[in-house]
């Protein structure tokens, strides 16, 4: 069997709970959101050796390129329901290979209730190349954009930051000196994604703007600011840090630069009014997910970064160098 | 400016039919169908080098990717109305390149009445390749689909067959002595599908089973049998050519090989009674489009060629290789 009828006999499954995907066999697949609701699509693509490491696990290759699109629909504040796949294939891309893509893939349409509905595969002389469409589902009116943020809102992130950049150091041994069950959970957060989802499609009502963090604290705080013509200023040392990252930190300080700059954090970071925090509060407690207030929203543009004495840490405007 | 802020630039004016793309500046886009519609949404992939050639022009290959994505709304009866854009660019990708690619999503995009609502933007170690997602939208129930050839149905195509196979080969110097009006047509056959959204949307209720040529005659009338369990006979000397094709035939006659099974065509292929015979003749005068009746659907499965004799001509099942 060839690699293109095996990727097709290990996909078809992968369609069963979307009888509008015609098991896979038509030209196109029929969507259409639930009345009262509008479809949320976004497409990432993600290239060996570039947003993935060539010899990573093909199963967590599925579930990153699964995972870093559902972040942008739960920075919309939509619910996962669908994807396409797009796949470019090397020549020599074995059948185990196959197996635990697929096996990626049916592992997070489990985790986040998406199925997939249609695509592409083609042969490629260059490396893996795949791009995923999203599709999510968002009550009329109740989307969430980037562009809402208000002066006088306060800025707050979810989760944790700096532990996929940290992670990807260790991978490439770049970041030594740390205990293994640090080195474990950086790189666990490196290839493993958490889009937030959940907390996406709670916060309509409660938030003004919101974004996912995949470029960069510090660049998408940019992109949030730009789009509402808007400034921020976010306290460095509240910046919520994991255990791991703490021991990074506390061998190289230096590596500060991964935690403002260095992206794939795939949190939301988000604006709201001070009265918000109580059921911001609330939510987290429900998610198990950390919510905390890193800044504040002021008239102008840009971003400027504290440090504990409220001196001003140098961020220059194509990205964090210098600490 | 790099490549990436650059065809950011070129491309969000192609957003502005959409105002729900947010002039793609954020994560994602909102669509949904009208009310009474579904949408129809499809991805082809083209890679450089596999499905365009790597020195081909960046606007016919644009319109190329839209092009191909267009024949498969037709295919289920869909009207296009949007697209996400995924593309790997290589590092050496220059300005005029890109210009000269976004020149060719603009012209399609005028020509066919859809908008670009989003995509990803990445960089490759390999060959240039794109993704691209298509919206269309269809009746509810109006959908037509490749399962639904039935047993006495004629096989009807549009257009003709084998122009953009024998194209390429004009293109690879391996057909040589056309003349230059005749190598000219076949080249652009090549570079530039047409897709037949107009017809496709024309043929609910008149038509059973429907599909779009791309794998080449003999493969997708295979494909479309399979899905509809039934069998096909074709006529081959009924398979419309142009006189492009005509004159290379004269010259080789081993080239209805590229006609049977060459690809590219992104004609459509489907199945009706007789009797819309005369609407379908309509139609072709209205659109100004061929239809030809070559064939016709039996019991059984497989498809089999037959010469003016009315003898069967050898297709091998994996596709045609002798005649």
């Amino acid at each position: 069997m060839d690699e293109f009828a095996l990727i097709a006999e290990l996909l078809a499954p992968l369609s069963r709970g979307a009888p509008d995907a015609f098991d896979l066999t038509d030209d196109a697949a029929l969507i259409s959101p639930r009345a009262g609701h509008h479809l949320v699509v976004c497409k990432d693509m993600i290239v060996a050796g570039v947003h993935c490491l060539a010899d990573d696990d093909p199963g967590l290759i599925a579930r990153k390129l699964i995972r870093v699109n559902l972040s942008d629909l739960a920075a919309m504040g939509a619910t996962p329901r669908a994807y396409l796949l797009g796949l470019a294939l090397p020549k020599q891309t074995d059948e185990d290979w196959l197996r635990g893509f697929a096996g990626g893939l049916a592992l997070d349409q489990a985790a986040f209730s998406l199925d997939l509905i249609g695509g592409d595969t083609v042969s490629t002389d260059g490396p893996f190349t795949a791009s995923l469409t999203a599709f999510g589902e968002v009550r009329d009116g109740a989307e969430l954009r980037r562009s809402a943020a208000r002066p006088g809102d306060l800025v707050f992130v979810s989760g944790c930051f700096g532990d996929a950049a940290l992670g990807l150091a260790v991978l490439k041994g770049a970041l030594k000196g740390l205990n293994a069950p640090d080195e474990a959970l950086l790189r666990d957060r490196y290839h493993l994604p958490r889009p937030r989802v959940g907390l996406g499609a709670r916060l309509f009502g409660l938030v003004h703007g919101l974004i996912d963090v995949s470029d960069g604290l510090v660049a998408d705080l940019g992109h949030l600011c730009a789009a509402s013509k808007v400034a921020a200023e976010i306290d460095v040392p509240r910046i919520p840090l994991s255990s791991a990252a703490r021991a990074a930190l506390a061998l190289d300080p230096a590596l500060l630069e991964k935690i403002l700059a260095g992206g794939d954090d795939y949190e939301l970071l988000f604006t709201a009014e001070s009265e918000a925090a109580t059921k911001l509060a609330a939510i987290a407690v429900e998610l198990d997910l950390p919510i905390t207030a890193i800044g504040r929203i002021t008239e102008g543009s840009g971003v400027t970064a504290l440090d504990a004495s409220g001196g001003q840490i140098d961020l220059p405007s194509t990205g964090w160098r210098h600490f």
